[in-house]
């Protein structure tokens, strides 16, 4: 979290889906899991950095305090991207698309990566034209995640 | 579809979980409703065009026929992209990430834009800093989507 002791709090609009891609109210629909993919992309080098998921507390919290916060839904709980490595995600955008049910931020990403396989981007892997079942690497490591995570 | 009266059947393999992050076979992974999310990028400019869902069936017509074919959602059937309105989308290279349970499409985005609301991105509004209720409009219409979509 940042310094902010009381942080403003952050509504959302609602609105019926026939208006949700003319409007200019942010009404982020969330799915029947309560979650909303969000887009992480390196705000200067355009790069696709990692796909992840938010629920309307994280997303609230990514609002406030400037940085990626995403619901992890394996470990079912709030998570504060780069909170124990310092692999923190500053928001510069957020875009919201026609129906209001994805988002884009643009990120400047701290530290080496944002993968936790320890490479800049999750998309480090190509399928093969003319033989899709095999994968073309060409993401290599940034960093060791072993030395860099702890919990996260 | 394409000319191809027979096309290349297309397989995927199956991993378990843990080597999932560092094998060179494709494995995607569908959610519980027997999808993955995709993500079409601008393969020139780099701008995210659209986020759609692909089932297993549709993932293998677009490895096929070289252009994105998704799952609606809303109408629950195939979608081939473009398939009336022309604006097709040419596959030029498929990313998956870490836990392939994602995809990035780097597209040739044919014809004026990609969004139903005659936009050639889906994400034309951004969230507004200090007013995260409202939406600012950054994408003008470049085609009128009355004239372009019959049934898409």
């Amino acid at each position: 979290m940042s310094n902010q002791d009381q942080p403003k709090p952050v509504t959302f609009s609602t609105k019926d889906s026939a208006a949700v891609d003319e409007t200019d109210q942010f009404c982020p629909k969330f799915d029947s899991k309560g979650l909303i993919p969000a887009i992480a992309i390196d705000a200067e080098t355009k790069e696709p950095l990692m796909l992840a998921w938010m629920n309307e507390q994280s997303l609230k919290q990514t609002l406030q305090i400037g940085e990626a916060v995403y619901y992890s839904r394996s470990r079912q709980e709030i998570w504060h991207k780069g909170a124990t490595s310092g692999h923190t995600q500053k928001i510069l955008e957020i875009r919201t698309d026609c129906d209001q049910d994805a988002l884009i931020l643009y990120v400047d990403q701290q530290g080496a990566g944002a993968c936790h396989t320890g490479r800049r981007s999750c998309f480090y892997r190509s399928v093969t034209p003319g033989d899709p079942s095999a994968l073309a690497f060409w993401g290599k490591r940034t960093f060791d995640p072993a030395k860099v995570y702890s919990s996260e």
